[in-house]
């Protein structure tokens, strides 16, 4: 195992130091963990907080900023955040309009954040939470009951911290994150596995001329090894897998502040037809040049072209990664006028700027 | 070799296709090979243009864009652009006040850019040229006769295009280029090879327990191949000699407009000392997890605190690369309040972007 890293232990209190050296404008806490603005809370603004294991950087604390996430945890590298660095997350940086928790949906993390939401329930601050399980390669899965959480977040965190800072209260924030949850689609695929560093080998092997179509975000298994094909083929079949998947239905448990206990709610995907327009993401793994991206990027935009989709906005570039994991996913969300204006407002994070 | 391709014929070109269709904010000519800004040449100010072998992304074409490079052109995968894509660049991008090629220190590059900056004179545009070597590691070495230029190019880039934008003229931008070029240094090491899509096969060997001191953006030899070591030791390894070097001397040809001919100029570096103020670079090769990259930073901003230098303004990220080679270089320019003045100015390009 060859990582630009001291002891294995040290990793993530270190890396952390050096994000918190280099974003002075970001408060970053070692104990426990969790990255907030260092210019405080924003009084009258829903706090957008998320969070989860490490590894997967830019997300979640490079999007933290003006515009974005109020506040991150990061867990472990691959591993959950813990209730206490939600919740002292959350009493750092809400501003008395609330707290909303997007869950990346994996068993630890939704264990977590459930424990958190009920605490800070019962410190009369109010709370909501929104699962995010975008990834349509598999159903459950390793760590997971249900579809995963993958590269939707970034953009459901962009749109959602745009709408908490233009003044959404708390219930409009969750509504918009549940409806953008419901409106996106991805799928991963990798070349090569990346390697935790306490693991010290490869999380899997994959031979000199197979990839894998699926793959989750923690190197966990996908649909399936083949061999090494074209891009274009790649790209194909992920993105018609993308755009034909609809009706994706599921029980999500939504907190009931008013009834201080759990809701049961049935939500089913919203399918993608002619005529959207979508914000789409081509997420490198950590390890993919950019150059390799904006090729799978062209086959998309053919692709969305022929059918008549349009590609309104993009982002091409690593931004929920897998340590250094080659390969990379695609993330279309289905945008209407409301999402593309929220899209485009100003936002002012270590990995997404614009505006400000 | 598994690489996100298709056939290894077509890889600039669709990657240049995809680049295209992500950024309609730019213009991608295929024939030959250059990047504009999509809203035309800006009358009045001085085009800044650069340019090199693709595998570097996303330098040079994700630089191109208000505040920052007025075009850009690619050469084949580590093979220098030709004079005709200069040319093509420069007369699709002038806006009558000049045009100044920033070219890093290759020698293809170096003739290319001198043979096109003879046929612009010839058709009386005003061109000047500001040769790039920052790379402390080696003097000459393959493809260079002196130092290599590196992970200044990205500093030098986004200084000297908002002192065009700012409306400095031809000779203030080419006098800021050279003065930022002496007081930069920058120095990479590698923890694995890239592949070169032509060649199938990395370029250089590292075993499993070995790294490289000192390497090239195309996997040129460095200093010193070692067993591998913490990040820490690296890293200060990197920076002694970084804030060490002084003094280097070297002859540069830039060209006299008056005269229609080459000049000779012995140009020195400035030295850094105590109290200096700095733009920082933590770059990843283009495999290297961000993450690791913030590793490296800590380190680096505590060795500078130490010395009494402060890292004034930094970038963590994958800003000039070497296809999937995993590693990383720093770069540190000395910053005076002009310079910081420009750096925070608003730039707006695929790569770089803040204040609008």
């Amino acid at each position: 195992m060859k990582k630009l890293i001291n002891a294995v232990d040290d990793v993530l209190t270190e890396q952390l130091e050096g994000f918190a050296l280099a974003h002075p404008e970001l408060n970053v806490s070692l104990e426990p963990f969790f990255i907030t603005r260092a210019d405080g809370a924003t009084q009258g603004e829903v706090a957008v907080i998320s969070g989860g294991g490490s590894g997967h950087e830019p997300l979640h604390g490079g999007y933290v900023g003006q515009g974005m996430l109020a506040a991150a945890c990061p867990g472990q590298i691959f591993t959950s955040p813990t209730p206490d660095q939600m919740i002292a997350a959350a009493e750092a940086s809400h501003g008395g309009a609330g707290v909303l928790f997007l869950i990346k949906n994996y068993t630890g993390d939704v264990l977590n954040f459930e424990t958190a939401t009920e605490m800070l329930h019962m410190q009369d601050i109010a709370v909501q939470s929104i699962l995010i399980d975008d990834d349509i390669a598999v159903k459950d899965s390793l760590h997971t009951a249900g579809r995963r959480g993958v590269g939707a977040t970034v953009i459901i965190e962009k749109v959602v911290g745009a709408a908490a800072a233009s003044g959404y209260d708390l219930d409009k924030c969750a509504a918009l994150a549940r409806s953008l949850n419901l409106r996106s689609r991805s799928m991963g695929m990798a070349l090569t596995s990346c390697t935790v560093p306490a693991n010290e080998k490869p999380t899997f092997d994959l031979k000199d001329d197979e990839i894998e179509i699926g793959i989750g975000i923690h190197g966990e298994p996908g649909q399936e090894r083949v061999p090494w094909q074209p891009v274009d083929e790649v790209v194909a079949r992920m993105t018609e897998e993308i755009l034909e998947d609809a009706g994706y239905s599921r029980t999500v448990r939504e907190w009931d502040r008013e009834a201080g206990d759990w809701l049961e709610r049935e939500l089913v995907d919203e399918p993608f037809a002619e005529g959207d327009q979508m914000i789409a993401l081509v997420n490198g793994m950590g390890a993919t040049p950019l150059s390799e991206l904006y090729g799978v990027y062209r086959k998309l935009a053919h692709i969305c072209k022929d059918k008549n989709i349009t590609l309104a906005r993009s982002l091409v570039g690593s931004y929920i990664t897998s340590l250094e994991m080659q390969g990379f996913s695609i993330t279309l969300v289905k945008a209407d006028n409301e999402t593309l204006t929220l899209w485009d407002a100003p936002v002012r994070t270590p990995a997404l700027r614009w505006g400000v």
